[in-house]
This record gives structure tokens, sequence and C-alpha cells, in this order.
């Protein structure tokens, strides 16, 4: 499913600053640096995607943009032609937003400077792409595949069987499901091993998550390589640790959507209200400090002992297991522990304890997101 | 359950800018011009608020700072001592917040002006709250009570029949339950028609929902006038139309916060990076538009196609009656009517149908939260 900024953040829309020195130096300055955010370089060079529709062709020309060899493989011409036609309006994209700081995307960011004018990145990474309907062709010297194909677990099997007939014996396969899980095509691939979920939001470089989840055959070692891929890439890298439906963002996104629709679908409220009353109450767009707030964050402030409260009190209401297991969890591993919450404090200043250390929780720092 | 933003948006501070003109006649001005706001004035004047504790005591002192009388009744002095001081507390919060535009509440928007200087304002609010543990004295010509005794049915059964006992006949009860239905307590009252839910958020004055819940029991001009009378007191007012646990705000909050706590609680993912991933896809501190979206923002751009598709597998996964309503929901209402959402656009200049109609939805507008 698609992360909710995609549209909004692509409003903006300013001339690129064109300058004029050796790009190639710079680039490789650039994945030396990026590599040395990470504890070591993933070894990824050469990577092929498959299944070139919306979020294919946008993994295939992200990963190009950072510096990777692509080739993007599908069963139809007439996709891949789309395909390509996408990844210049992209480049453009990329080219336009370049010119300003506030509009550039998180995952585009760093990629040009003025030794390395955008038009110049943009047009190396367009370089950098190749497309092609041969299994052959698209997956020599491949070191990891990008799997987005429709999710048809018909389609999923055959692919990874085909995949798997004309690969290399080391490459590395990834999907990019957002329904299915890892465990069902684990044996397709014939290398479970070697195989995980590297699942993107849509509008990847805006909402640049990677969330990398494997199924209980994978491999630390593959874990590993494709969390320092992600980075690589320009993602900011997320471990899921156990195989489940949604990773992190669809896991927090669906009840939430399903809620609101569901006061809509009674007749309870009207989406405007929903929307005005969400955003009055959680930091929207006219909020003092302009703050937004994920779920931890949002309980330290409610207090640790109201949100354990709550969910004993929904978890009974509506006969819901596991709201009374996280109610027991909130107690057992902050509560009993004398960890509160900030419910009567700041988090600039209190010497408090909650799902984060206060004061100066991770979460004030610059970095935080990164 | 208190609303996020309450402890950020605190953490600003400067001094008040203290000007001389006189108080009373802006004031007057004030509330005629708020009254103006909605087709007509409640008519209410006098407001008794039960129970001292911290949402009674935001309670009685939003009130006040609007220009109303306020009675506080408590079974307990100690409550209405420590009441009195936290309104002491809270008044000199709104001068030093006054100073700003930028850190004033969303509540105390307009309060003062060069015409009414924020000290006055304070002073004046003060000096229009009572403290009593008589029921008589005070509800005497009291026009609306807001309950805020403990979320006891035994202790608010017995409120309300007191309150009955002593107030006039024409007064309206609201309760600020969080937990607990005002059909609950409906007989209770004496006057079912004269009684619904005026809940509030914690940090009343920054997160300034006022959410107005009727039982099936209360007739239309009760709700109409405690409607008015949120809007009066500097909450943006929300007509839940059916009685439900949660109103609007917990019906989205909790679902949320209970799916962040399964991750947690399953080893599934660690509290700061379920934070991280949230912020980074949903437009939170970085985003380079800095928008935040509700729920159905959200799902426009989404795709109302998506949104269906989502609300099927998840129904049908987890067996959940109400997740399939929901997709039907959307399918029934909008997608055979040719509202997709905005998935291919923009919502400036798009002419798209989805939950809102674009270009230029109401969102967009500079006054959709007031």
């Amino acid at each position: 499913m698609v992360a909710a900024t995609m549209m909004m953040s692509m409003l903006g829309s300013r001339a690129a600053v064109l300058l004029n020195r050796s790009a190639i130096a710079m680039t490789q300055i650039h994945r030396r640096h990026l590599s040395s955010l990470t504890t070591e370089a993933s070894g990824i060079q050469r990577v092929c995607v498959v299944g070139a529709g919306t979020l294919g062709a946008q993994v295939a020309v992200q990963t190009a943009l950072r510096g990777f060899e692509v080739s993007v493989l599908d069963v139809s011409q007439e996709s891949l032609d789309r395909c390509q036609q996408a990844h210049r309006a992209i480049a453009k994209q990329y080219v336009t937003r370049d010119a300003s700081q506030a509009s550039q995307a998180r995952g585009w960011r760093g990629l040009s400077s003025p030794g390395v004018p955008a038009a110049k990145v943009a047009s190396d990474a367009l370089d950098r792409l190749s497309y092609t309907t041969s299994f052959e062709e698209a997956l020599r010297a491949c070191d990891l595949v990008s799997e987005n194909v429709p999710e048809v677990p018909d389609i999923k099997a055959a692919t990874y069987a085909s995949l798997h007939e004309h690969a290399p014996k080391g490459t590395i396969f990834t999907t990019n499901s957002s329904t299915l899980l890892p465990s069902q095509f684990a044996k397709d691939t014939g290398r479970p091993h070697q195989f995980c979920a590297l699942h993107f939001a849509n509008g990847i470089w805006d909402a640049n998550i990677g969330e990398v989840m494997p199924h209980p055959g994978t491999s630390e070692e593959t874990v590993r390589t494709v969390l320092r891929f992600a980075k690589e890439i320009g993602m900011v890298p997320f471990h899921v640790r156990k195989e489940q439906n949604g990773y992190l963002i669809n896991t927090l996104l669906v009840p939430w959507l399903n809620a609101a629709l569901t006061l809509a679908q009674r007749g309870v409220s009207v989406p405007a209200d929903v929307d005005r009353a969400w955003l009055i109450s959680t930091g929207g767009c006219n909020a003092p400090s302009g703050s937004v707030l994920g779920p931890f964050q949002t309980m330290d402030i409610i207090g640790l002992t109201t949100v354990a409260h709550v969910m004993d009190y929904w978890g009974d209401q509506l006969g819901d297991a596991q709201m009374i297991a996280n109610g027991k969890f909130v107690r057992d591993r902050y509560l009993e522990k004398g960890k509160l919450g900030i419910t009567n404090g700041n988090p600039r200043e209190d010497a408090a304890e909650g799902f984060y250390s206060y004061p100066n929780p991770p979460f004030l720092r610059d970095n935080f997101l990164d």
C-alpha cells in the first residue's frame, strides 16, 4: 500500500541548478559515504528488478540513482516501454526537485551537489538502467533481485522458479509483496536462506522506508546484506524481526484507516469531521509545535498507566486477547519498572522513563529519521 | 484519554505583552463575535463543573476564560483547593503563551488583543470561578453542568441523582466520561432529553475538540445548544451522531496504539523503529511538505480502489465483518459513482472525486480546522 505523503510531497516545483564538475568521482565519494554509515558495504553491485509496474519502476530508478547497475525484467515489452517512459519522467522530477532542499525527497538527498549537477546524476542513472524480457540477460552477474510481480501466488511461484533457473547461485532474492509472506515462496526460490522481503512504500524516495522481513529460513547474513543494501539505495532500513502480514507501516495504517471508515460506514460521523478531529488533537497542520508524533511517543505523553488501563478496558469490551496481552506487556515491562512515561513533564527536561528515556530522547535528535 | 500534542505544544515560553485598554468591553465584543460564528447563541451563561480533577479543572478554567460564570463542585475541599491552585497556574500559562501567536493554544486564540491585555483576561477569568462543596450553591441559576467525576458507574449515578435534585428544571447536563455511555445514566439525570456527552481531550485548549454525543433520548434542541456552547468556549464542536464507545478520537487512536503495542509485544519491532517508520512514511517532522494527513485524506491519496481491496483482504484474513462492510461501503458509495480518490493527481489541480471533491478540497482552506 502507498504511503500518505507521496502526493503532498511532490507539489513543489523549482528550476534545477546545473553546475559543471565531474559527477563520476563525486558519485563514488557519495557511495563510500553511504557505505560508511553502515558497518560494512553490502557488496551488491548489479540488481535485477522483476516486474515493471508502478512499484517495480520506482525501485529500479531509485536503485540506479544510487549508483547501481539495474536490469528491469518483465514478460511484456509494452510494460518495459512504459517503465522506461516513467523513468525519464522521474529523472526529470529528480532534477526539478533537486533545486530546492525543501522539496527534495528524503531518499534523494545528497545525490547531487555543486560538484555533481542534478542533470548529470539523472542522466547517469538512466544510463545504468536496461530493459529486457530475457531472464538470462537480466540475471547475468546479478547480485540481488527485487521481485515486484502481481500479487498472485501462482505468478509469484512461477517467477521464482524461472529466476532460480537463470540467476547465479549466490544471488539474493527479495520480494516487495505487500500481502503475501516470503515463507509462501521460500521453496520456489530454490534458495530459501538467500530470500527475504524488502518492502517499499509507494513514492519510495519520499516515504523512504525499506522494511526487511525474513521468513524462518532466511540466513542472518542475508538479512544483514539486504539491510545494508536498503541503506545504500537511500532507504531507512527497518528490520521486521518476525514474519507477519503488514510489515510495520501497514500494521499501523490498516487499523487506523479501518476505524475511520467504520465511523463513516455506521453514520457516526463524516469524513471531513473525522480528519479535522484527528488533525486538531494530534498535532496537525495548525498545531503550535508543528510536531507530529509516532504511536510510542504519543503513549509516553498519554502516560503508560492510562495506556495499560485503556488496553485492559477495550480488550475486555471487545473480547480482544491481543489487546489484553498488550495491557499486560505495558504493566510488566514498563509500569512495574517505574517507567510511567512523561505525563507531567517535558521531554526536553524531565528525567523520566517510558518507551523512551528522558531527557533528550532520541526523537529530539536531528538524525532520528535518517 | 489525552491528546498527543498537549505536552509538545506547551514547550514554548515567552514574556507576555501587557497593554492597558478596557478589557470588559472587548470581552463582550469577543463573545458576540464567537456567537455570530454559530447560527445562534447557546443562551448558556452560568456553568457548573462537577468533579475538580485534572479534566474538570481544565473545563472550568477554559469556560471561565471564555467569559462564563463557573462554579466548581466537588465533595472534597482538598480537591477544590488543588483545583484553584491549578487554575492560577493555567492562568499564568495563558499569559505566558499569549505573548506569542505561534505558541498560543488554539482554544485561547483571540481572547486578548491590544485592547484586552492577557493579564486582565486571566484575572477576569479567575474572578468568574467559584469553588464549593454545596450542590445547592453550585447549581443556583445554573444553565449547564459538565460532569467530570470518576469513571465509576455508582459514583456517576449518585452524582446525577443529586444534581437533578438541586438543579433548576431547565439545566442541561453533559458528561465528560471517556469510557461510559450517556445512556447508562440518562434515567439518573431525571431529564434524559436534556442530557448528552460533551467530551474533551486532555489539554483542552490545545486539542480543542468538543465531541457532542447524544444518547437515543437526547432532544435535538439539547444537541444544538451543546454544540453552540462548545464553540462559545473555544472548542471546535463535533457532532457524534450515534452513541458509541470512543467518540471520534479514541475510536481512531486506540486501534492505532494497539497495533503499535502489538508489534512490540510480539517482538516484531521496537518502539523507536515503529515511530520512525510511521513518521517517515506519513509526513512526519522531516516531510518535504510539512503536511500531516487525516485518515480520509490519506485514503484519497492511496486511491479508493486500493482501500477497498485492502479492507476486503484484511477483513477476509482476520475474519472481521466490519472490515468487510467497510470495503463494501467504499465500493457502493464511492467507486461505483466513479469516486476513485486522487491516485494520479494533485489535490490542488485535479478535478477528481473521492471522500473529498477536488480541486481545492476544504482541507486546503485556512479555516479547515476552525
